[in-house]
């Protein structure tokens, strides 16, 4: 077993701390993984406040992580020592159900492996995220990161990035398409510049104008303010597409009124409560409200491929992991612009 | 002018009662056509009570109308005097917008003009439906009905049908699917026989047993009762499209619970108050909540060729419109099986 320096919380009440876990010998078909940054995701302060229950402590949370390759296992292909290589949202699947198959590993009827707060495919063992020195992953679920991609900038589209890039894939965002992304955080600012890429129209809607130049800086062609309810009928029936990565509570009938005949709105943020939607929103132009979770390992690939294609990183703010809690505290008052991503090396301090 | 006997409501709280109108007469590019049977839509109910807001009396509902052509204007080429033609929903659009280009009259950016209960695209002239023994309608807006197809039978198609013909076509319904449908009313019985004839392994989901056998003589081949909870357990994510034909109040997320990853749930019904959505009901295996408003002319008339390459009408009672107002409290309990089909020989008794 490997000692591995990490942070993590011994409860939900409890502020992050230096912990030290055990990473297993790597086997035949894994890679060992020394971690250079791991992005902070909302997600990690949800579940390490035990917002969604079921939490698993003590818990080392990170799931947007890139590292260097130090050792593969004698049966690894996909990856050799020094490349560099991404973990994402999940380790490990049952790799024989019709959505594993169909890769769409995250759907994996036994229930995929998180890449923390659950546990590996033996329903024993507890996984623990990046906020830590080293990973050993089975190499089908670490990702190549391309040459050319920063890899601190790279980090967070394990997570943010492959979110919004799958449901854009899905919706088949194009050339000309008109794309509304509600809210620009860690998720929104990804939609925006990921949307722009692929030759979409984008506007950008939030509640205030406070981060109008960055969304123009990231391709977005329009900014609209939602507190103003003008702006709802000025867009009725605009857009192919809106990204929804908001988790306030909002009314999804007025932004469904903004689709076009045959639009979508795809929901990549959970509010706390059931928001009641309307059939009549729906019916009138047979509108789709849809939801969207990251993605599997070939279109996460694919992903960073398109990024590196497309020079697509993560706005980010690189924080020594002694500053996680503070950093949590900022993301609660959306303060971050637009990730924050630890750089591991910090860990060799604690 | 042509004066056509009808049956009309005089407001909201009154019965129908024999009611002359007028016809235009047909332009050159009209047909007029004689009246041999219209389907009753619950959506007639709905509108001669005034339960949607904003109803124009007198009113003469009805938009499942099948006749023969009496008269061609002299430019008309697509029907010829006497051909079997229908109207469903609407008699006309601007035809000039994105939507009426794409063979989406039903979403009109002007806003189609209804077969009843609406004005022509003047905004000024009332629109009448097929209560009544003849109708006078711009030729694009008719739809040939085929041979082989019984008129009467073939009544509903023009709005039951369509309303489940293409969220079946939308999302793609093929040999093989897993499809539920909910509630086996005058939409649900369509769409069991569409999604059967289209190879599908079809689940009916009703209150009750009372409809098995026949839903099983339609196409079904499971029929299951959603008044026991543990239904929802047995048929977790089994279903690859699942289309809702209930305008009474119902769980979204417990149907949305039985889709497989990928899956779509299509409203065609219309509850009386919003239904509330978690956002993980949807985000927990990409699934989409959809909503289907009829179809555009050029998919109906693909929608009544296949009824008749496929055999498929739907299951009527015939009555003489002196009965209409005993059928619609009899359609408001349940009762019918599966839609009443007016005969409108018996205007001529008015």
């Amino acid at each position: 077993m490997l000692k591995t320096p990490a942070y993590a919380a011994a409860s939900a009440k409890e502020p992050l701390r230096p912990f030290t876990i055990e990473r297993r010998d790597p086997g035949p078909h894994d890679v060992l993984i020394e971690i250079l940054f791991c992005g902070v995701c909302h997600s990690d302060i949800h579940q390490v406040r035990d917002e969604w229950g079921g939490a698993i402590f003590p818990m080392v949370p990170g799931h947007e992580i890139v590292g260097r390759v130090k050792h593969v296992g004698d049966q690894v292909t996909k990856l050799k020592v020094g490349d560099l290589a991404g973990v994402g949202c999940f380790v490990d699947s049952c790799r024989a159900c019709e959505p594993c198959r169909a890769n769409t590993e995250q759907f994996c009827e036994r229930g995929m492996a998180p890449t923390y707060n659950g546990t590996e495919m033996d329903r024993k063992t507890p996984t623990q995220g990046g906020y830590s020195s080293q990973i050993v992953v089975a190499e089908h679920y670490a990702l190549k990161i391309p040459a050319g991609l920063d890899p601190a900038g790279a980090a967070p589209l394990l997570c943010a990035g492959i979110t919004t890039y799958s449901p854009l894939r899905q919706w088949n965002c194009k050339q000309g398409d008109r794309v509304g992304v509600v809210g620009l955080g860690g998720l929104g600012h990804m939609a925006v510049k990921l949307a722009a890429s692929m030759g979409a129209e984008v506007t950008v809607l939030s509640t205030s104008r406070a981060k109008e130049a960055d969304a123009r800086r990231m391709g977005a062609s329009a900014f609209e303010v939602t507190k103003d309810e003008a702006t709802f009928q000025k867009l009725a029936g605009r857009f192919n597409l809106i990204i929804d990565t908001i988790s306030a509570p909002h009314d999804y009938n007025a932004y469904l009124g903004m689709l076009r005949p045959l639009g979508a709105m795809v929901l990549v943020g959970v509010p706390p409560e059931a928001t009641p939607v309307g059939a009549f929103s729906l019916i009138a132009g047979n509108k789709r409200l849809a939801g969207s979770m990251i993605g599997g390992i070939a279109e996460t690939q694919e992903m960073l491929d398109y990024c590196a294609e497309h020079k697509i990183v993560s706005d980010i703010e690189i924080i020594p992991v002694q500053q996680i809690n503070a950093a949590y505290e900022r993301m609660v008052r959306g303060d971050v612009r637009y990730r924050f991503v630890i750089d591991s090396a910090s860990l060799a301090a604690t």
